[in-house]
């Protein structure tokens, strides 16, 4: 699947209530999955760290596209195919 | 671009951090990111909120590779052409 696919599919089922909602309260949903993900991090709950990460990518891409914003060209604009820190692939950044 | 090419350069950029980092470090950038994320839609600053997204979208990819999690597979399981809570396409959910 494509990121654009993705990024339809989500607008098809979800962009009426992201423009009804509005970026902020769209914004306290994504952060309220990223507390699920931590919480599944933290347990190490495998089946669960699945289905909050499927949430927070499907957040990050209601989030986008409420705002216009196709995450390919903004994701290559960033790592284009390069650490955009220290310039190299694989990345020597320390942390 | 797909999304598991992405996921791919992902991997090629910085698996070998994630895993020396762990899963709760990662889990950290990653929130950090968000939190730089709910800023920029504060500030309704359009620029970074380009950037952050993709930063975002970056780190949902590094913590789905620690977990040899597949993110299409995973957000297609969870969304597959309909909305999980309501069942329906568009979602009639009232949130």
């Amino acid at each position: 699947m494509e990121i654009a696919e993705f990024q339809q599919l989500m607008s098809d089922l979800y962009a009426h209530n992201d423009r009804k909602r509005g970026p902020a309260a769209t914004m306290l949903w994504l952060v309220e999955e990223v507390g699920e993900l931590a919480e599944a991090v933290r347990r190490d709950d495998r089946e669960n760290l699945r289905e909050e990460l499927a949430d927070c990518f499907a957040w990050v891409g209601a989030l986008a596209n409420l705002y216009g914003i196709d995450l390919e060209e903004a994701f290559l604009e960033k790592y284009p195919d390069k650490c955009p820190t220290c310039g190299q692939k694989p990345c020597i950044c320390t942390d």
